[in-house]
């Protein structure tokens, strides 16, 4: 597991109006609190399986003391300019997984093949790990699990997909407040009860509720 | 891995009307034809990882070779019957969890606690690994991997939340269907094929859709 040291780990936000499906349930104020709750598991969690953390914003962007890396194209051109300037394995994680925990990235770190594939849920890719950073490319939006592993094997690649919950899982909409509120323990689970957001039972659903504040 | 061999691992089964959440894309023939296609995929990795599959079933049932037991009560009744007679290592296998694979079982039996527990989205439980069954019960429905941790936590046995994203995928909805073309390469996606239910990209979101057929 030595692979797990000193991997570099570049995450993607966007503090600007994050989260817009959550609309429903946060305003916008709460909204970007709550996106920085979850890039602040994701970063805790990856300093904790060995990683070093990178913020990639279309903005500049301080975060504790983690450094960020500003370009303002769009999210497939920022990415794939930093890949190329890097020579040593690479990840790139995604902010809206809370859930995630050190085991599980230290799984994905074990990955023998080139390429290390999370799916997300709906065909997305939540975290991918490459190994040679200057010979991939990447391809978010639609089908882009799909998308990286063509890539790969276009480029006779061997690639493995990381069977993991916790990082397939993205906290997009109401629903996924649910799994945040089951699964995790730290500071997004918080911020929800902090809010007043809590699990409610209806016909035997599980759900999620608000109760009034302020 | 020596573990491995030789679980028992029992799969409620509905054949009558099931996946009725799936009606909106499949008539009732179909939901039962599909019902046995994730059936067969669940049994075949459950084979492939050297576990002894047995169906458990309201109605008297017959599939391929595998042995079955008819108990007409509910679930957890049934469930609970049935683990008072076993003396070894049980797992409790839902049906229609078709992305399964080998290596997925294979890490639920390697798990050293006395509860293995798979979580299903919106806090089900998808799969569970009862070590000692005579000391354990079950309670589905809800939100029960938050019982299936109490109970654990009662009774004084230690647990361990097993991180799948294949085991906790399970296929009710129209939009599970997408897991499934993407993620699958067996029975159930052929299924799917045979029955003009491709994937669509709209808008930047996979979807499925069905091509006219008969």
């Amino acid at each position: 597991m030595s692979e797990s040291q000193n991997v570099n780990a570049v995450i993607p936000f966007r503090p600007v109006n994050p989260k817009t499906r959550l609309s429903g349930v946060m305003n916008p104020e709460e909204r970007e609190a709550f996106a920085y709750a979850m890039l602040g598991d994701v970063v805790d969690m990856l300093l904790e399986a060995g990683c070093s953390p990178c913020i990639l914003c279309t903005v500049p962007f301080e975060y504790r003391d983690i450094p960020s890396h500003v370009d303002s194209r769009d999210l497939n051109e920022a990415l794939n300019a930093y890949l190329s300037h890097q020579d040593t394995p690479v990840l790139i994680f995604m902010s809206d997984l809370p859930l995630v925990t050190p085991d599980a990235v230290k799984r994905l770190l074990a990955v023998t093949a080139d390429i290390g594939i999370v799916p997300g849920r709906g065909g997305g890719t939540n975290v991918l790990f490459i190994r040679n950073p200057q010979g991939y490319h990447v391809d978010y939006y639609g089908a882009s699990f799909c998308d990286h592993v063509r890539i790969a094997e276009d480029a006779g690649l061997r690639y493995e997909v990381v069977d993991s919950f916790f990082m397939s899982t993205d906290i997009d909409e109401k629903e996924d407040l649910v799994e945040t509120l089951i699964h995790r323990r730290e500071g997004t689970r918080q911020f929800l009860k902090d809010n007043g957001i809590t699990l409610s039972l209806k016909q035997g659903r599980v759900g999620i509720q608000r109760s009034p504040h302020e």
